[in-house]
């Protein structure tokens, strides 16, 4: 087996949009087709557009506090919580918190594909 | 929408197989179809055995050192990093470290089967 399957944290290229530090775990470049892992830092104040995707979502929190809305109902949450977004529902993850929010997000794609809530794809700045 | 989407870690139910602790974070119990996140904690000298799943899987270990070993090729790791299994792939992850080994472990179904490498079922202790 050729593929290097240890992917070490450390080095890794990040990406990020505006509050959001970003880095693609593990994706379509490591030969994954139906599985994406992301882990992101939502700074505090800050906050995912609201957003929905073709896929399942889970997000583990493993530090900070805020609120998930899905589908227009929100609910606040703190960690170390689990997030469960079901496929298709519009949804945003907000930092109502003091502290940057630490979360692994896994989705049942690769590529995972986000569309704003009209359906417009939104252009990511990452490879997943 | 009545399903709770926020699923708090404190008090849930843990399972275990000899020498790991396990909690399904999420999986078809909460509406999941293609996907399942694992958290589970492996005792230093302690291993999964050796099995393959009919899906693919991301590991991602926080604290910790280790060998994956997969398909009979073995490569160390050390925490931060994040480990791919291909689908259907004979592998093992062992703590080779003296420390407790923590992870969350995505899969792209729900549930999700495990197999020993020569084909047997095995009688997961855990609802995915």
């Amino acid at each position: 087996m050729e593929r290097n399957l240890v992917l070490p944290t450390e080095g890794r290229p990040h990406s990020a949009l505006p509050g959001i530090d970003h880095l693609t775990l593990a994706g379509g470049e490591h030969g994954l087709r139906g599985l994406s892992v992301w882990q992101q830092s939502i700074d505090a104040g800050e906050a995912t557009p609201p957003h929905r995707h073709d896929c399942e979502e889970v997000v583990v929190v493993s530090e900070g506090s805020g609120v998930l809305e899905v589908d227009g109902v929100r609910q606040e949450f703190f960690a170390p919580c689990t997030l469960v977004v079901p496929r298709n529902l519009p949804h945003q993850i907000l930092n109502t918190g003091s502290a940057p929010l630490r979360l692994v997000a896994a989705f049942s794609a690769s590529p995972v594909q986000a569309f704003f809530p009209d359906g417009a794809p939104i252009a990511l700045p990452w490879a997943s």
